[in-house]
């Protein structure tokens, strides 16, 4: 279905943009070694500038000149405004009304192109569609693509060189574009992928529980990075996820609120609610490593009145 | 003065309680390659622990039974504190009335004994000498200490592992036990070492350019941690700076608080206004890197006071 990705490849088109972010170790009491991959410190603040890099690197130089357009929640349109900057390619995002203010402020400093879709996700995806066919520009999925896709597995490939022991890897579920890649790039070793939904945002997970694409409306929650559907017509990540990801748990706003907050006031870390998801995980103990276990902090851009109510708060 | 220092086996000492913390790459326009080590992400929020975990694995068995004792402006104390608690011995924490309330509270948590010492830090240091003296514990000074010295050098140790062509190494200075460890861990290497003080606290700069130790009296400062006099009898650190640090850069409060906040917004990274100074070296300008450079962040344990203002600044 994605032929055979190059993630060699895509690692090395990957890191002008984004570099290997750090590992650092996680006491768990009376439980096996545990890290956290901190790309939460990734340059835009998340994971999503790897797949955006390596798509944008692909295209074309026609392509390149007719410029490039992507529906986000916030990250990946930061992420794409970001490498189009860069590559002096001209870059349309278009956005949900909710999107978070820091993000759109990051995607703006770019000098992008914002549209304000409407209140949900899927609307901002359907404008990309439509404006992409109008205007010739290429539409930059921000996980139901292969390059894309390819790119994200470049965190895999990473933390396999950085933690070479490691049995489980905890990442967020959304869209699934990060769990397909760093799934496929570990597809040969012998690694249990854990995804990690926000229940307020788990179309994926109902999804693969229902045996195919289903829609839910959107709904508030501190991981709106996590937001959007998956899509009816899913090419890509729906049966990919259910090929790679070995175990499924889903958190509730407490657990995630907890882990923001744990993670800020006990390792000095910004990670956003969406990022945030696989520590909810482990600390709210609604999941239990049985081996060495590496957890991804997958995005720090954090609104400011959430991190007022963090340092105010406890 | 110092006989051979063991860093070697000093990296074997200090691993169980500190670990090898984070590069992460700085973007400097118009300038040679940079990285910060993350030190602030270190367990205890300090390179303290490096050096408070050498000495205290080399107390024999008696002493240890006899418990330990120290002065500090906080990290320093905290950080015998932890260690002193995981090694199961007694250990009493001297702090100047200034103490940042959020490292007393780490202090206290492990279980150690407080003594508020006055509204100085040479008070403090004064009072750990003399309880030592009476009560037969051993004093653990914060910087003027040999096995503390080798201790702090095991940072160098990883740097240069980490980021083998570097050329510059720029460090926050106070009473000099960073700078010394690491500029005798680096001595073979051929290594600038840039010291940077805080223009509120810099006792040893001030001492350096008059030929002896000097005393001055502690000015408030937002690098609290770099506060305290150096010891008119210092032993060690006065004579070792003088040998090991080619260049001295001082920052100004503005300066400082202006990189604890960049640190913050743009890094997603919690830096002590002490730990910061490195930072504030280079984004102020004062300091312009010639080669590779690595610039150590060296502490974390920010008020919560400040962190609202930061947060809520800009």
């Amino acid at each position: 279905m994605t032929g055979n990705l190059d993630f060699a490849g895509a690692l090395a088109r990957v890191r002008p943009h984004a570099w290997r972010t750090p590992i650092v170790p996680l006491d768990l009491p009376d439980a096996p070694p545990a890290f956290m991959k901190l790309e939460s410190l990734q340059h835009t603040g998340s994971f999503k500038v790897r797949g955006a890099a390596n798509r944008l690197h692909k295209l074309s130089a026609g392509a390149r000149k007719a410029g490039v357009i992507t529906a986000s929640s916030g990250n990946h349109g930061r992420a794409v405004a970001v490498v189009a900057a860069r590559l002096d390619v001209s870059a349309t995002i278009c956005v949900p009304d909710w999107v978070d203010p820091s993000k759109l402020r990051g995607i703006r400093a770019t000098g992008a192109r914002v549209v304000m879709a409407g209140p949900s996700y899927d609307e901002a995806e359907e404008r990309a569609a439509a404006m992409a066919e109008s205007a010739g520009m290429s539409l930059v999925h921000a996980f139901d693509d292969r390059d894309v896709i390819e790119g994200q597995g470049t965190l895999g490939v990473e933390l396999a060189r950085q933690v070479p022991d490691v049995e489980e890897v905890i990442l967020p579920l959304s869209g699934g574009g990060l769990a397909a890649g760093v799934g496929l790039a570990l597809r040969d070793r012998d690694i249990r992928l854990v995804a990690v939904s926000a229940r307020r945002a788990c179309v994926m997970f109902r999804s693969l529980e229902q045996g195919g694409p289903i829609e839910l409306p959107d709904e508030e929650t501190i991981a709106s990075a996590l937001s959007g559907g998956i899509g009816l017509e899913n090419r890509l990540t729906f049966a990919l996820c259910r090929s790679v990801i070995s175990e499924h748990v889903v958190v509730d706003e407490g657990d995630i609120r907890a882990a923001v907050a744990r993670a800020f006031h006990e390792h000095r870390l910004v990670v956003e609610g969406g990022g945030a998801v696989g520590l909810a995980a482990l600390w709210s103990g609604h999941y239990r490593p049985k081996g060495p276990v590496a957890v991804i902090a997958s995005g720090g851009n954090v609104d400011r009145s959430l991190l007022k109510n963090l340092v105010s708060g406890g």
